[in-house]
């Protein structure tokens, strides 16, 4: 898929200027895919694509890589600058910047990497560039939809195969293998996480999968997700091996109630707190309120978790195009666990799910 | 293997005063999988080790996450404290810290956590937390450089095998897969890169494998590593494809020589920018200084790329267990590329390879 890398970049640009920053300072992340499509890997040695409000953006690289620079989506868009090994990049960048500026620096950008630049520019300042960046990313276009709708069916259908083939007297990391397996053979280029809790293990919300075995009348949580095509893939569901407890049953329907008030609560012009709290109110007023231990989702797109966050005291307002995660979740610690999550988007008359497996909880041998 | 992860941290907060720091602020990397042995991805949320001088270390996580931090080898080795969702990490940490002490960040923090600590420590001043780590980090012990060792040797299987299958006629994308998937079959838990630049590709110390069929007569730079138990492997070769062209076995042999100056240059007590020199002298005087447009070489451990650098400019001195790559190479635009590698550690006497494949160019089908 060609995506409109120019009109990102231009956007970038204007939006920079909008937050009245005198640039952008995007070192290797999703942020420089989504402006660029170029994916080098963040290491010790500076790659940064510099992007200032009415100029040429300015990629600047080290020598050793100008050639994959030059030979990668980035090298018809941008113009390319590079320094040597034993140069001072950071030198490189503040000729190229305003020294008393304000600038936007992508979130993951490495510390030493941002040390290095306000070393170099003193009288600058710096803010994460999600300020400007995020609110481009987390609009997706119908190219973006579409393939983060591909990768919810193969994390749809991953779970599907899974299940069908029994949990009992398997070990989590069994099944933790199983699903990053099928993530792949359903289409996802790359499986990301797999997290299996078992029993007691599923209150450990991101429990790493272990030796542990799956045992008849327990429950277990499946967390998983990759990658296709860029875009992410992240559902969860929770299973009962054979018959449920009538408070397994019980803890999961909250649950389902508070996925599916939330999914209610979301329509353009809603904060994202709104949804956070539609899903918490429910479990609070069942008595759980303490064990719902993180925020109702995130959102989700060349990153596994990027902008917005539906999380208390984030005010943001929902727009059509955003896509996140709702997975509200009940964790009694040293007894079981459950969450419920789906990917969602936000549609002009409300949301929309990207995964089409159901919420009633699967029983499962 | 047991790491000594209490004698590490207990180390590291001595280091930490020697260096007249108040403190190691240590977020998911290396550095923490050094210092404790956990390994949680680095995210949105703040996850951080507080190592302070003369005080019990302090691991900071979200409160979703501590379960598993918990269970992990850190568990039992610091005291866990955790926020919630919604609340202010960066305030949680500044509670731990004197507002106004100077802290080393662990170079890969994301630059949106150094800021918030900056936000939340107004008088406080940061530095990149290697200046402390990497002087612990870069001596091997006897365990690590036995990992090293065994990881290097498997890439030197790899090796051997991808040539006995030959090269003609296959494209650059299925070399690099080949060179993949037998790191994992010879012992590696992961393949981390696999670069394959044939013929003229050989330029770009860097590039991207792609569908180019490598043909008869060309030469073809195989520069691939992974992971084995923690610790990381790095090599490369310079294969010719039938008889090599006279002007290719010039060059491959100035690298060689190259090389063996690097490697003879390294003992205890030399600086680091000498053994750079000394490569970079022969190349030189062959006429082929610009042409060789990067370091010598980057230490090795847990990362692919740690210190020491063996690049211009840095006077540390070599110490006995420092394990790093010798690397030089010839890069001729549109034509071709040479360059050896291997990894070497220092012992009282000198160098040691702990690669083994011979470095007079293979000549193959």
């Amino acid at each position: 898929m060609a995506h409109d890398y120019a009109g990102r970049l231009s956007r970038a640009g204007e939006a920079t200027g909008r937050s009245e920053l005198a640039g952008l300072i995007v070192t290797p992340s999703a942020d420089l895919i989504y402006l660029t499509g170029y994916d080098p890997p963040p290491l010790e040695r500076l790659t940064t694509l510099i992007v200032r409000p009415g100029r040429e953006p300015v990629l600047v690289v080290p020598e050793l890589e100008r050639p994959r620079a030059a030979a990668s989506s980035a090298g018809e868009l941008v113009e390319i600058e590079a320094w040597r090994d034993g140069d001072d990049p950071y030198q490189t960048v503040a000729g190229l910047l305003d020294p008393n500026g304000e600038y936007g620096a992508t979130d993951s950008m490495w510390a030493s990497h941002l040390l290095g630049l306000q070393g170099s520019m003193a009288g600058a300042r710096f803010v994460p560039g999600s300020r400007v960046l995020s609110k481009l990313r987390c609009r997706k276009d119908s190219g973006e939809i579409q393939l983060l709708s591909r990768a919810s069916r193969s994390a749809d259908e991953t779970f599907r195969q899974v299940i069908r083939e029994g949990l009992e007297g398997k070990t989590e990391a069994q099944i933790a293998d199983a699903l990053a397996t099928r993530l792949v053979k359903t289409g996802h280029d790359a499986a990301l996480f797999w997290i299996v809790g078992s029993g007691p293990n599923g209150a450990s919300p991101h429990h790493d999968p272990g030796e542990r075995e799956i045992r008849h009348g327990e429950s277990v949580v499946m967390d998983f997700g990759g990658r296709m095509k860029g875009y992410c893939s992240d559902m969860t569901r929770t299973v009962a091996v054979g018959e449920p407890s009538e408070e397994l049953k019980e803890v999961h329907e909250i649950v389902r109630e508070a996925h599916e008030a939330a999914f209610q609560a979301v329509r353009p012009g809603v904060p994202a707190e709104e949804v956070d709290r539609a899903a918490r109110s429910i479990i609070d007023d069942a008595g759980y309120g303490l064990a719902f231990i993180h925020r109702t989702g995130h959102g989700i797109g060349l990153e596994e978790h990027e902008a917005p966050y539906l999380v208390g005291g984030n005010g943001e307002l929902l727009q059509t195009g955003m896509c996140f995660s709702i997975e509200p979740g009940i964790y009694l610690e040293g007894r079981f666990g459950v969450r419920i999550e789906d990917i969602v988007t936000v549609t002009e008359t409300g949301g929309r799910r990207f995964n089409t497996t159901p919420h009633e909880m699967a029983t499962v041998r």
